[in-house]
């Protein structure tokens, strides 16, 4: 496999002055050892590593890249606005024209407040359930990730005992275990906290059963507890006005984030009438939560999304390579387990125990220029366009080729 | 006094679609009823609202506005950076070499890792103390801010037990305190959080005993724990490396994010090698936290530190506005009590118990377009010029003096 000696270099460096060379969900460690770790430039749905490898990148950021790198009118946007000042004592009217057009946008929105982090805005939705109901207890799936703030980072290192006090555990898709948290919970339920779309990290992705969704609401409704949509990493992918728009189901409080600016640092919390009183009464608030130039960049986003029709060029894309990668397995011989929406794809392999086949196919396509993730659901960009998704499949039979001849088939 | 109509019709409109109509530290509810909640632009040391008042700004978006808006070479590198991307699948060379100029410029850091938040950075030196001691107990000044998570939110709304079940509280500046509180905590103490002084809302500002702060040094060692100095707000305002050089007192941990690239959102933790392993055991992560262009910006803010002496710059011209403002309260018969360092200026009045005086003063200046802060410490900013201030100084004069007509004197 190829040479990277500036990262190599660069990881040297790192691991001097940052513990362990990186850390986060951007640490290339658990990573196929050919991958990059550090970045030099990136267009659209291309990024190239220090080294001056050039990837047709299904990571988007981790999902930032909505509508592929330096947009025209994000940038533009950015841009005027950047001209004009970031950082004030107080907000610009950008904020209020952007609350305005996620009231406008999100069905079930009727006010929205902005941060800078995904964590930040799932933290601030449990805190305002909790002052709106005076009561405690929150339910959370089993594995499913909310952020990394003490309550729901998946490590335990440092993490003590009040931090999760609180929190009681159920499984997607799931009733029972829906109702036996419930039970714990008595009459202390300040809400419940879902993921649009059962989105864990190394195994198959899942879809709700509409029944159970309403199920969620029904149950909120009668405890008056709030229904929390963490929409951070699936916002604005699957549907334009919230991901469960779709399935009906009105959410009281969501959580933005990642994608909803193309790359610039913004989060949001949207809610209903009912939270707004206590969404007033909490505080929460950081240096740089009123900056204007990511507001401006959201605001170019959205239009962007709108007027490109993002969602269904992500769709028409994703669909592809789903079927192209599904048919070249199988003229290679291999079974492949794709799940989850196409424009956020989960590739898993049958008969993969060990996920040596996964990785290998992602380190294969690595090798030739496609940046494919082993064990997290990737992204598809509205920059990925029909061509790049065929030149990506070329590159991927390649690979699938590769991995034949290295592992065989099932 | 002045009507500002386009600030009111955003009040109106924001009230419809935000909580409050605002949130936070940016909520104009709390100032004097003539100051702006919306602004237009700024460039430097000075901010126009939306209405077209220009005022020369004494708060520099609360910190992050370090060498005043718009800095050219800080520019410069964030659109140099900017061309080549921002959010990747990992950070850039821009991490690696932002993490060696931490560790080269901060006396007590051996490593450094980025977040957005100042809340990130004071989250995690509280996440990594309690991993590496295994202990739980962490103390804190009381009525001091580090955040707006719940642990540290000054509010109590939504706040559930479990968040502060392991804070301990002590008196800044007092050791009996300090003493009292590690009686609490027994053997299970982690860490003590300190600020670099008591920059509290509301009060006079206090400059830490050289002798207290080394008996907290002497207190961490003795009993292995970590001492965290919360430089979020104080970083590079006082002194190149770090708040505490100064007095000689190495914390093992510190958390920064405000200034460090000038207005661009990023945080960051640095440590000593004690705690490297620590830091390297948690998980902590976010969307933005490897971009590339707020990394950019603050290399090229801590040279421009550096090279362009920003710290005395800000000293002469906060030393010239105390030293302006005193002599005008007296000539007016008034008495101030000016704490805290002259770069983050504390001004209140003797005599003031409802602060009617001190809340007067800044609404005459900003009527007269200088921008104060009635009850939370102010910044200078290094584009604060001599000529700024000067101008300024004219325009509190005639504040006191309106204020003289309004109260009387002391």
């Amino acid at each position: 496999m190829r040479e990277l000696p500036n990262d190599q270099l660069l990881r040297k460096r790192a691991r001097q002055v940052i513990p362990g060379g990186m850390y986060g969900h951007g640490h290339a460690a658990m990573l196929p050892p050919n991958y990059p770790q550090f970045f030099e430039r990136g267009e659209g749905c291309r990024i190239t590593d220090v080294d001056g490898n050039e990837y047709i990148d299904f990571m988007c950021g981790f999902g930032p890249n909505l509508l592929g790198m330096n947009h025209p009118s994000v940038e533009a946007a950015a841009a005027e606005q950047r001209a004009l000042g970031n950082c004030f004592n107080g907000p610009t009217a950008r904020m209020v024209e952007l609350a305005e057009l996620f009231v406008e946008t999100i069905a079930h929105a009727d006010w929205a407040m902005f941060s800078k982090n995904g964590t930040d805005a799932t933290t601030a939705c449990l805190t305002i359930a909790r002052a709106a109901t005076r009561r405690r207890k929150v339910l959370i799936a089993h594995g499913a990730y909310h952020g990394a703030a003490p309550w729901c980072t998946p490590s335990h290192k440092g993490i003590v005992d009040g931090d999760r006090a609180h929190l009681l555990e159920y499984e997607y898709n799931d009733l029972e275990s829906v109702e036996a948290a419930l039970e714990e919970a008595r009459d202390d339920l300040a809400g419940i906290v879902v993921s649009p779309f059962r989105h864990d990290a190394f195994i198959d992705q899942e879809m709700p059963d509409p029944e159970w969704a309403r199920a969620l609401r029904r149950i909120c409704d009668e405890r008056e507890a709030a229904l929390i949509l963490d929409d951070v990493r699936a916002g604005f992918r699957l549907t334009f006005g919230g991901s469960w728009e779709t399935i009906g189901v009105d959410p009281d409080l969501s959580a933005y984030s990642k994608s909803i600016a193309n790359g610039y640092a913004l989060a949001a919390i949207v809610g209903n009438d009912r939270y707004r009183d206590a969404a007033r009464s909490i505080y929460t608030t950081g240096s740089f939560w009123y900056s204007a130039v990511p507001m401006a960049a959201c605001l170019a986003t959205i239009q962007a999304v709108r007027e490109e029709e993002a969602i269904a060029q992500m769709e028409r894309s994703g669909t592809l390579l789903r079927e192209g990668l599904d048919a070249q397995a199988r003229a290679h011989g291999f079974a492949l387990r794709q799940t989850g929406p196409v424009q956020m794809p989960m590739v898993l392999f049958e008969d993969d125990p060990d996920t040596a086949k996964v990785r290998g196919l992602s380190a294969q396509a690595l090798e030739r220029g496609v940046y494919l993730h082993p064990w997290h659901n990737m992204f598809v960009c509205a920059a990925h366009r029909e061509d790049d998704i065929r030149l990506a499949l070329e590159r991927t039979d390649d690979a699938f080729a590769a991995l034949k001849r290295e592992h065989g088939t099932v």
